[in-house]
């Protein structure tokens, strides 16, 4: 395949200008186009050298010296592409990388789109789709925890769960199609019983994987954490407090509503998308009804929220009267705040309620260290459960769907269905997971994977 | 020397996330670093590679993969900095590269300081001083004519200029140390009249250096061109129509007056920094006086200025009286504007005047080109005059003290002044032109030259 494309360039560093830029060149024709404009003082031939191998010489067009670089040789298939491909290191002026990259577009390369020299390593067979896009997550984390989870998919990992369901998936369909052959003589070679088991595996880990999307997508995206309360229950000073005493204000983000305000904050690796929210209180105000509605909104799109109160204004009937009305089903953390006004019993008087409560004083700092242990462990407590994490919607939809087609096999088994339509839904599931590893694709589908890629890569 | 001292390590490519990302490192324990960290399929040591090759690999640390990189090797002294030293090419993403020059730190690297690797290069031999500034001129060139000026002295074009020079004086020191050590005896070996006439041959060479200076620092921040003339000349339009024409505007910068706008254009791959002024006209409010004494000032900065008139508000004769107003040792380009308002006898009645004068409307964009193809003319004389052009103020103050030394033998040779002085003031000479190169240096001068360059070079 890489002997009738043709020969790409790009910038692959970051834009801007440094100490050295790396300008890429992956296709046929790579050594001969470098060849023509590079000059060694020895004259070395690229063709001739080993790959693996670097060069210094000089880029010269017209007569005039554009730089000193050192060229990197790869050679087909032993290249991040599988083709031969020469990364140019050049003096990182933005005039000299755009003169370099203008030469070798004049001399026949073309320049790359978006993702093109990745779409060609899994085009070559160098990694499947689902390594593809960790390559392309890996380069956007931000914190710890998507690294972590980009480079697991990059190296495979996820890759070799889909094998090895895909794997059981076929001994599933070997056993009903061999039944399948023979079907005219009504024999039933597969045990149904063994069947159902080999389900039952299927699908549990398939929705395990899927389970973890909804965790794999908060750390992607950040861990969004709605913070409710009552007006003057002390939720911007607590979201204050956190980001300057991290420091690690990555930025601001204006919310979908003009009242909403997000801020990312990373704690040990883990970034969170804390939500400022309109103070929440009992009232027959129209416009107010509408705020807090919003509230409410914003705690179900939350992986956790935490719901705080003002230890002074508050009693403990109203509190639990309060958390009555939020929601139940998603994880919370409920915190006292502002504990240096008061004493301890009133401190006492809280903790004869029958849930946990968190005391602190934002403003003194106070217990904050406790409140990021919650965090963490709540974290923790969801990666945990997999070991492999999807953060990807197209795995998670092909996932879904793959699950879809398990689950009719799965009833098909229950209800005596006829053998060949078992097989066909089980060729369904082995189709949906072969998507996500690219052993089913289109030229749509990596379009629209790899044009989300930077250049250069 | 490179045994001595400690690795220091930094991010080399621009700031900011990409595609590929690379992480630097120098000195004696860049194998053994990079070695800890580092894991590749076949269990490849470093140390045991030839200089210039690549090995592909994991950064390993604490058990968790970092990365999938590529390793480039550069054995001592067969690097940038004469050193043992390391690339690491890895995936661009921030949190990527933080983690493995953090990583690089804990395992015993140091941070490289600004320009660091281009000292160390420097110190061992690998370039000489002027080589190293025209490094960091190179990385900051953004113009294809300063990236001429910083190419020709990274490769070494000024020094060997430069060595002629000192080849040169030493010659004369040579000759005339010769008759120093015979003084006793009175005899005069060193021909006078030969003398006097290396003399003129080191002061025409050394002017013609200087006086290339002040193009080489045009070429650098941009050639000053004032646009002056009556309010309603057409200045703004002017300006306006030559930067929309180009979609060049690289920056605004706000002048050192409020009322002053300084807009940078490339025609040609030369940069021109257009300075807007305030009206000028003949007038006694002291205000209005002010701007037009800040206008001339402007004039007296520029390397060209354009004197612009509304063909239909002036007469010949105030034409006139405006010129003879203005600084007439600066270049300037007479141009009269608003053509397109009227008729051929009155562009007649100013062509009678023995002055050159380009016709335009700006507003139709008539006769630009002219205007550009002036410009570039204009630049273009000035480089024929001398084929190296010194761009740096420090080289430009050391050519200076070496000419005033020189004129200074000058006098002595001219006034008979005894052999001794003579011998003194061109050992001076001598030093100056050292100081360029760096033959003379010291640890003041260094940190004072290499705390500009970028971190990472």
């Amino acid at each position: 395949m890489s002997n009738t494309q043709n020969t790409i360039c790009a910038i692959a560093s970051p834009a801007g200008s440094g100490a050295i830029a790396v300008i890429r060149l992956s296709g046929p024709n790579s050594f001969a186009i470098v060849q023509s404009i590079f000059k060694s003082k020895t004259q070395q031939i690229i063709q001739n050298q080993k790959s693996h191998s670097i060069l210094f010489g000089e880029i010269v067009y017209n007569k005039s010296v554009i730089d000193e670089v050192l060229i990197s040789i790869f050679k087909n298939p032993h290249s991040y592409t599988g083709e031969d491909a020469i990364e140019i290191s050049c003096h990182g002026s933005i005039y000299v990388q755009q003169k370099i990259l203008e030469i070798l577009i004049k001399k026949g390369a073309q320049l790359a789109q978006a993702g093109e020299f990745t779409q060609r390593a899994f085009l070559n067979g160098k990694m499947d789709l689902a390594q593809a896009e960790g390559v392309a997550d890996l380069i956007a984390s931000e914190s710890e925890a998507m690294h972590k989870i980009s480079i697991q998919q990059l190296k495979g990992g996820f890759s070799s769960a889909l094998n090895l369901l895909r794997k059981q998936m076929l001994d599933f369909s070997a056993l009903i199609e061999l039944e399948l052959d023979f079907s005219e003589e009504d024999v039933e070679f597969a045990n149904r019983t063994d069947l159902q088991k080999l389900i039952n595996k299927l699908n549990s880990e398939i929705k395990k994987l899927i389970n973890s999307f909804s965790y794999g997508n908060a750390i992607k995206n950040g861990i969004p954490i709605a913070i409710v309360g009552r007006p003057n229950a002390g939720k911007s000073t607590l979201l204050n407090t956190l980001l300057n005493e991290e420091r690690a204000i990555v930025s601001e983000i204006a919310g979908t509503t003009r009242d909403t305000i997000e801020e990312l904050l990373s704690i040990k690796g883990f970034q969170f998308r804390f939500i400022d929210t309109a103070g929440l209180r009992t009232t027959t105000d129209q416009i107010e009804k509408i705020g807090v509605e919003r509230t409410l909104e914003k705690i179900n799109k939350s992986s956790i929220y935490l719901y705080l109160f003002d230890i002074n204004q508050l009693s403990p009937f109203e509190l639990l009267k309060d958390l009555k009305q939020l929601n139940q089903e998603i994880p919370r953390i409920i915190i006292a705040n502002k504990t240096d006004l008061i004493g301890n019993d009133k401190i006492l008087e809280f903790q004869k309620l029958d849930i946990d409560i968190l005391f602190i004083s934002a403003k003194n700092q106070d217990s904050l260290e406790e409140l990021k242990t919650y965090l963490l462990n709540f974290v923790n407590s969801k990666t945990n459960n997999s070991d492999i994490i999807i953060s990807n919607i197209r795995h998670f939809e092909a996932l879904t769907k793959a699950n879809e087609a398990i689950e009719r096999v799965n009833n098909g088994i229950k209800n005596n269905l006829p053998t060949d339509l078992l097989a066909m839904d089980m060729r369904d599931a082995v189709h949906f997971i072969g998507e996500i590893t690219g052993e089913i694709s289109n030229n749509e589908l990596l379009g629209h994977i790899f044009k989300n890629f930077c250049i250069g890569k």
